[in-house]
């Protein structure tokens, strides 16, 4: 089959790979109804992080079971499944409290922009389906793999309330998940900061009453304006920047809580400031496994449609050109035809 | 009258002061039933905040209103009384949010360390009781205004839950009041690290069910093996070093709270590891008056004696003995005779 080799920085390519097989008991095989990319996987694709040896790209995934080993009890060939990015036993005590980011078996998906995947840990990563759900939801399905899971995870992190105040930094796709995430929770104000029309565009289809294009004193200075200068009950960080951690902490009231999601590269925070700010904080890789059995209903149910944060649609051998269109920011996300 | 003032690094003095008077219509007088010396205090005294001018100490207080401003209509003089050390008017956004600390009038208290004071902010500071308590009951009210208040804080920023696994970081007064707080929100589990005989054992009579007298990565090896190497749900991080933030953040589980109220010196915490490590962060100034009426109602009742904490009580003529008493580690805190 062909597959998604990044060979190093710019350098991604589409070619023959072997088909995966079952290494272990507890692994399945799924062929994918469809695959996406991440904005994760612009990190290497851009050369800041070490690429040593090609890598087997792609994390998000959804599709049919086709082979399971010998331990998986609770998905079966001819099941429609979802699973996250992060592999996990969803047993273990982190699992339990609903960190199976955290799992003490985690591992991290690999290889599913493909026809073909293999998930380790089946029984504690995927979701089925009760019947194959209709084509037009795919996209919004494999949404909730990761980019809508970590979304909502911010949302879930900086604890959004019905009737909450709620400023969400980043108009990456995440950022936008973000947007529905805290619309789903019943924020009573959502302050979405972009500067791209499209973006902005989306963010208000998703449920932002507010936009805000300015960025860092001046956008800090029109979020306190909006909020009667006291900022924000919920904080969305879905860049991981230091400018973007800084403005979300600037644009959070005292008290408030800041969900991050965007990895921080270089981040360093003051003690003594987040102390006097009474600024709180949680973040992390998305435990997107605990969100995904009421993501995948409300997506089934067609009460929401984050598929829509998908505005480029390619043939998988194309993938180069969508890392392309990404990374000039011509597409906010990517979705891949296998 | 005879007031506490602060010369200098060391230098600490029981001196002739003005008698404090109404200077704004929302101020009150109130004559101390006790005072004590707080282990903030020692920051100054030992050198490590500036003093520029001689400072009246003292900012924990309780005792009897003998005046009130022209503004004031929730206490009246004879009315006994507790405030917070943070002065707030209970009415601004950040005070309806029940973060006090960050009022948008917010001042913080001093001079208490003297047989009268001034209270600014007197309605939205002040709490009176029904009757005037009695004398035993003196030492425990003096506790809420700050000493107990910050642990309460620190387990409630920690989200301590019944049953949940709480580590407290610290065995000053602070950390001992968390042990008493997480206890009283029926914490399942509370590991004291200390390494003091006395304070462990008034942290096993506050509720503490282990003691874990090692440091750093003996410490935290311990904590782990206590957890069945999952770590704690809530970590109350009472001291403000770089180490003992360091240790708190090694002590939590994934997706734990630590609630922080030891004021950071020279802490700087990386974005990346406290993302992996998911760590969750609250901290700040306890906002003492959200949680003064509950705790002035646990003490009245009798159900909690905090006031267990001070174990040197000396005359006001003494303070300087108190001082150096707590400097050098042989008093936990010190109530002071007014």
């Amino acid at each position: 089959m062909f597959g998604t080799m990044l060979y190093g920085k710019g350098d991604v390519r589409c070619e023959a790979v072997p088909e995966p097989e079952i290494l272990k008991p507890t692994d399945a095989i799924i062929k994918l109804s469809a695959s996406c990319i991440c904005g994760s996987d612009l990190w290497p694709y851009r050369g800041l992080n070490d690429v040593t040896a090609p890598m087997a790209m792609g994390h998000e995934y959804c599709g049919i079971v086709t082979q399971v080993g010998s331990a998986v009890r609770t998905v079966r060939p001819g099941q429609f499944v979802v699973g996250s990015f992060c592999l996990s036993d969803n047993t273990c005590p982190h699992c339990r409290f609903g960190f199976q980011s955290s799992c003490e078996q985690r591992e991290f998906m690999s290889g599913a922009q493909a026809p073909y995947a293999r998930v380790p840990l089946a029984d504690g990563t995927l979701v089925a389906t009760d019947t194959v759900p209709d084509d037009d939801l795919l996209p919004s399905l494999l949404a909730t793999s990761d980019v809508l899971g970590t979304g909502w995870y911010a949302a879930d992190a900086a604890r959004v309330q019905p009737g909450s105040t709620v400023v969400v930094v980043g108009d990456g796709a995440v950022g936008l998940m973000g947007v529905l995430a805290a619309r789903q929770m019943e924020a009573g104000r959502i302050i979405a900061m972009s500067r791209h029309k499209s973006r902005q565009d989306l963010a208000l289809e998703f449920g932002a009453t507010d936009i805000v294009s300015a960025r860092g004193a001046e956008g800090i200075a029109e979020v306190k304006r909006l909020t009667g200068n006291v900022g924000a009950d919920s904080v969305l960080e879905c860049v991981g920047t230091g400018e973007s951690m800084a403005q979300a902490i600037a644009c959070a009231r005292p008290g408030a809580m800041i969900g991050y999601v965007g990895v921080p590269h270089g981040v360093e925070l003051n003690g003594e400031q987040l102390f006097f700010s009474q600024t709180g904080m949680l973040g992390g890789p998305a435990p997107v496994r605990r969100f995904l059995p009421h993501l995948m209903d409300l997506v089934l149910s067609r009460k929401i449609n984050p598929g829509k944060v998908f505005d480029l649609t390619l043939p998988l051998e194309d993938v180069a050109e969508g890392y392309r269109a990404m990374d000039e920011r011509r597409a906010i996300k990517t979705l891949l035809r296998v």
